[in-house]
């Protein structure tokens, strides 16, 4: 209603923000120049970004001109968690949650930076990020299946048969994407298939039922941090860790069971990224075959948590389960037995992180250590 | 290999024989000539249809040539059931479930007379017949969420994470296809949306979660007769009841407690139908009005639903669901008591027309009382 961003002679201009604009923050972990971001400029430029760097911390990365940034690197995360930081992975885009936890948004949209806009099948440029807040901003539905997809779309409702009680829904925590091209197989699956590539546009989203786990991937994924924020943790991979790649797997598992408990949806599907370049099978069965073969055990041990009924926030539900981790699963590793430790620091950093009240170490966040916001 | 097929002096044709020809049947309830099937020829010429005809069984209905048929009315079905006709329905689709009791077949495909072939996205007629047996002819994998939708269709996979001990998936029992132009809407729903049309063609098939309930629709529905058939009752509906519109949600909430016990799975997605023409929406409501209101304590009823360990058959399960289901649902109606009784019915009548050896009864059902089969 404000003329405000009409200039001075003309019609005045209704502005039209983009969603949620103060209220998200982009996630993306990397280990070189965000050149990337040259694709994304139309729909990522409004919004602050959170750039977690990962390897060395004296390299320069480099981001293009007009973004509004933060940047941490190995040593900024030491020096603000000091030895809580021993639950931040370091050479492993799991470190990219150490974003999640100094966001002092409600919203967080993650995206790995081999990650480029899709196209429609109309051939119109994807704003992966807009659909991603509609899918947060609506409802889910995961305590009986609409065999129309997700209700609330435009053209679309519940069915014949659909329980009437049931059309509220419940608050959206997760909003899982897709990627055409390169899709995201596991090494062995890459190794057989080297040259499958996904090019079906699915135009779909829909609520994952209750009780139903999933593969969430970390490379297309926006959340609702104040839901499910503290859940998020993509666990302890890569350097001295004897497993990669688990890292979006495990986080999805426990926030799964913790959205479940608390009467939460995830959603699947919409939005596509065009994911460019494969990661090599051959480094990718190193850092999995230990995963491949665990998570046998892994996910009978989620389909089977229980939280107790006094779990009634996020970060109860997340010790409980970090108890039941090493209860259940350290008798197959003493892996188990590290993370399970590493997801009680995790909850004790992200508290401390975010508190209500302001703490020296949370203000001390709100500086960006070594990235310059540049202007819009 | 054969080249029976080719004529004399050409060169010899390898015939391809439409899938599952000789073992499939499509059931079709209705109480008008069946001009619709001509559009279908090209995809149903080759198989068997069984009709039902519901209402005046007095009535002539027409079947274009060329289809090889048999037909039952009211009459037919009370010859054959002797009292244990009361079990099927009449004066309501729900009728047609008694195709599938006569069907000697081990698939059925069942659709409605109002509805047609639908094009896919390039303008292709969708052959939603081989679309089902191709979802029926591969598995399921209803224990755990694959974001890719369909892992055993051509160009997909599964993903990352997919734990490779459940890659096997189980024996598909039922293929739940969907609707374009008209959506399967309750009468609530078309009152408040009478213009809304489902225009979007989602490219996928995906498997219901174990543990999820989902409201199937009898319209375009196949399944494996073997696997599932006895539990494919369609209900009391109809003339004399106090319900309509139910019959294919009550088979599905039925059908999918019994497959999750058993290990089985249902799929749904594509393929498409278009269907032509919504139903009156204040008859609907005369007939769903209890079910609106009854649904509300039905459903949390099949979500509770434990079968017992011994229950290895179908048979089994659905006698063992009859009792719960007069314990917990008829306090709600006395309907429920009557229903459960006509389970029981059901099965009974089930048992004797498809025993292993060849009983009197079976046998003079498979002579088509009212209908010539046509030469093709």
């Amino acid at each position: 209603m404000s003329a405000a961003h009409g200039r001075q002679g003309e019609v005045p201009v209704v502005p039209v923000s983009p969603p949620l604009k103060d209220e998200l923050d982009i996630v993306i972990p990397t280990i070189r120049n965000l050149d990337f971001l040259e694709m994304w400029r139309p729909f990522f430029q409004p919004y602050h970004l959170i750039i977690v760097q990962d390897g060395d911390p004296s390299k320069t990365i480099r981001v293009p001109e007009g973004f509004d940034y933060e940047l941490y690197n190995r040593n900024d995360i030491n020096r603000i968690l000091g030895p809580k930081a021993s639950c931040i992975s370091f050479k492993d885009s799991a470190c990219r949650c150490f974003g999640y936890m100094v966001s002092k948004k409600k919203y967080i949209y993650t995206i790995d930076d081999d990650c480029f806009v899709a196209k429609d099948p109309s051939g119109k440029d994807i704003n992966a990020l807009a659909q991603h807040i509609q899918s947060l901003l609506s409802p889910s539905t995961p305590h009986f299946f609409n065999t129309l997809y997700d209700p609330y779309r435009e053209g679309a409702d519940f069915v014949r048969g659909y329980p009437f009680s049931m059309r509220e829904g419940v608050p959206t925590a997760v909003s899982h994407g897709l990627w055409l091209n390169i899709p995201d197989y596991d090494a062995p699956t890459q190794l057989v298939k080297p040259l499958e590539r996904n090019t079906r546009y699915v135009d779909a989203v829909l609520t994952i039922p209750k009780g139903t786990l999933f593969p969430m991937c970390g490379m297309n994924l926006a959340f609702n941090r104040d839901l499910i924020g503290a859940a998020m943790y993509f666990g302890l991979m890569g350097d001295g860790q004897p497993i990669g790649r688990y890292d979006d797997m495990w986080a999805g598992w426990c926030c799964k069971v913790i959205c479940d408990h608390l009467g939460l949806g995830v959603k699947t599907g919409l939005p596509y990224i065009f994911h460019s370049k494969a990661s090599n099978p051959f480094v990718n069965l190193r850092k999995e075959y230990k995963g491949i073969y665990w998570q046998e055990d892994i996910i009978p041990f989620f389909q089977s948590v229980a939280l107790p009924k006094d779990c009634t926030t996020v970060q109860r539900c997340y010790l409980e389960l970090s108890k039941l981790v090493k209860e259940k699963l350290g008798p197959i590793d003493p892996y188990f037995l590290k993370l399970a430790e590493a997801m009680v620091t995790w909850i004790e950093a992200w508290d401390e992180l975010n508190t209500p009240k302001s703490s020296p170490e949370s203000a001390a966040v709100s500086k960006a250590p070594n990235g310059t916001p540049a202007k819009k």
